[in-house]
């Protein structure tokens, strides 16, 4: 099958140059088969005219926890030990296969309308988000968040369950899920639990996603308890020998960075959440300065409250330029990249997806820019940063195959969703 | 005329309650006649069935320079100096009332959209601006901010021209219109003549409009030339005894605050600007633990760059609880108040705009909330504030009048500002 879209400007993220003028593109089953000039274009079975329309890579969210959207607007503007310890915790707690189902298909909806193709996933009830993934199309990077903090017996299992999952999916849906090992946070895994779990993810060959100084008391109650900081700890517990994603890194100092290049530790800049939970401002500026990719996550709903990768786009330019009162950190560019081509990396999935190129998975999305809040155009990277919202987005495609099309869902039925997600989380309600 | 809103949750921004039922309002002419129950709901001359639909006070921007909207996307991520005086300055000494005037309805259009239906301005060509305001419905508060830099006379005519304008329009357009007298800021306006444009505002019986303290660099500046930080410095000059609001507030110290305090001084916050600028994060919680009520601008969208106060709402709601780490500043509900209430009463318009309750004017919007973003709904005024987005809104009314209807433009030929921006843009492009 061979398809032809014509008829636009195609930023492929590959450098920093705006299209000025229409192209065309082929996409032969999944992948990119060619991209040039509308009149050398090669034959096709069918051809798709995308109206002038901008065409970019999909939206890359690289930490998330998609059940939770059914806790969107449950409990806000509180301190986060309230938050979890009085709202999350007891009601996920009560959560089982089908609010992970319509949890999932809630979120999988909102990312698709947000022209997100690929998102990363930790929670538990795994096989429930990967089913999902297989039946709506998504990309997804998932794994089972464990938490060492009980018996023997229950860490035992929760690990057997991760390795199980991992193993499991790896690969799966036309190779849309990859997998990989995850124990929740520092914090949460005693040291000798994070070496069996790293030990199981040299087994199945695949790298570590993991939560990392998310917030100041983290950082200060592992200093007590460890006699050290978190980075250097996992360190020495061998996490980075594997390849590694780290979500937030909010607090991290220069020394921690350089362990975290030293070993290519991808990470997961959370803007929204950060702000939101008022964990604080990550230092990505200066991780940027020091060679770092950071990409972008939205985190659970519940945090912040939607799963909108523009809006953490958008967040990431502005904040850092504020808190550090410098208009010239993160350019547009910069964040554009972070939720395209280092989201890719940040999943190890670069050799895919992230970039429009030959040869590369056709994730993609267009964008409507015939609109007043994106008028003159003098800039289009600077529109997309600060103008644009998802709003405009209109066609989202992964691996070649439609999922939206004129901001039509074609694979799943969203009337029914949002029945289900309030359904579900009634049977369930406090 | 009387028209009858049926089937709508209201949220009247007067107290905090999220409306749990649909209920009716009666508009008659141009104000609000009655609120309650449907099965109570009195004759009217026509029946408008919101559907479910939540309807609030349309948002109000309270510091901007519409005809910038032609700048968007023009200069972005250079340091402030090189931006105004490389970019902006150069091309904005070339605008005519052409410009002006497209520059405006390309604002207005854009917010319409955005439920924006009263926006402050300050600006020159104001005749202009208010000619837009007038064709367009939208309510707004201008002012022609004046310059003091140049010669004597420049000055003179400057000064002579806000008068006039002032003085011409205000109390125009069945209302809409209202006027501010505005020296542009402590550092572009010597103080005598700042005392003198303080005079003409006396003799006006109108407020004041100024920027203030927005850059570290120009409190600095202040200080070095006059002794003083420049909130002193305007006390003195007198300015605070006129009715003022002052647009940024970035760089004030708790006792500058007691003295806006003291004074009843409004404050227009304008996060994005400030945050794209690197300007700054202004001390928003101190001002409201004080007891100022800070509402929220966009500033000119090529410093923002749009003008969607929804985003503002949203960033005024996060980056203080992240800079801050303290999650409980400016909950939802506050920040809500800063894009509606407190608004009304940074422009001097809160006995008539700002809430919806019997008697004041009819400026609502409504919001589409059946959609996958704002579901499950366990909060509605946290959903408007951390989830919800323009592309939600539906219908746009002032005084009544509708200017959107189900997303249609009903004041507005859309297609054509689109295209007469771009041209006249281009008439004066460098
Ligand atoms: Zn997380
Ligand atoms: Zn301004």
């Amino acid at each position: 099958m061979k398809r032809l879209f014509t008829h636009t400007r195609i930023l492929t993220m590959t450098e920093e140059v705006a299209p000025s003028k229409t192209q065309a593109m082929l996409v032969e089953n999944d992948k990119i088969a060619w991209i040039g000039p509308e009149e050398e274009a090669p034959m096709a079975d069918e051809i798709v005219d995308l109206r002038g329309r901008l065409m970019m890579p999909g939206w890359i969210n690289t930490h998330g926890h998609a059940t939770m959207t059914l806790l969107r607007s449950f409990a806000d503007d509180i301190p986060l030990k309230t938050w979890l310890e009085k709202y999350m915790w007891p009601i996920e707690a009560r959560f089982g296969a089908e609010q992970v189902h319509w949890g999932t298909m809630l979120a999988a909806t909102e990312m698709v309308r947000c022209g997100t193709t690929c998102f990363a996933d930790m929670y538990d009830h795994m096989d429930g988000v990967a089913e999902v993934v297989q039946e709506s199309g998504l990309r997804a990077s998932l794994c089972r968040g464990v938490i060492g903090l009980g018996s023997q017996e229950e860490r035992d299992w929760k690990r057997k369950e991760a390795y199980q999952f991992a193993k499991d999916w790896h690969g799966r849906a036309d190779g849309r899920i990859t997998t990989m090992m995850s124990p929740h946070a520092p914090y949460t895994c005693p040291p000798d639990y994070i070496e069996e779990i790293v030990a199981d993810a040299e087994e199945l060959k695949l790298p570590i996603h993991i939560h990392l100084a998310e917030t100041k008391g983290e950082v200060e109650g592992h200093i007590e308890t460890y006699g050290m900081r978190p980075v250097k700890h996992l360190q020495l517990l061998g996490v980075f020998n594997r390849p590694t994603l780290i979500a937030h890194a909010v607090h991290v100092t220069e020394e921690e960075m350089e362990i975290l290049l030293q070993h290519d530790v991808k990470i997961s800049h959370n803007p929204g959440s950060n702000l939101k939970l008022g964990s604080g401002i990550a230092p990505v500026p200066r991780m940027l300065a020091k060679g770092l990719r950071p990409s972008l996550g939205t985190d659970g709903a519940a945090s912040n409250n939607n799963l909108d990768i523009m809006e953490e786009v958008r967040l990431a330019a502005l904040i850092h330029k504020g808190s550090t009162m410098n208009p010239e950190v993160i350019p547009a560019w910069t964040a554009l990249q972070m939720g395209t081509s280092y989201g890719a990396e940040a999943l190890f999935l670069d050799h895919e997806i992230g970039t429009l190129e030959v040869g590369k998975m056709a994730d993609f999305i267009t964008l409507d820019l015939e609109k007043a809040h994106l008028r003159p155009a003098h800039d289009l990277i600077s529109l997309l940063v600060y103008s644009a919202s998802r709003e405009d987005i209109q066609d989202v495609y992964i691996n070649g195959r439609p999922l939206m099309r004129n901001k039509e869902l074609l694979t799943i039925d969203e009337e029914r969703v949002l029945f289900e997600a309030d359904r579900t989380f009634q049977a369930v309600a406090p």
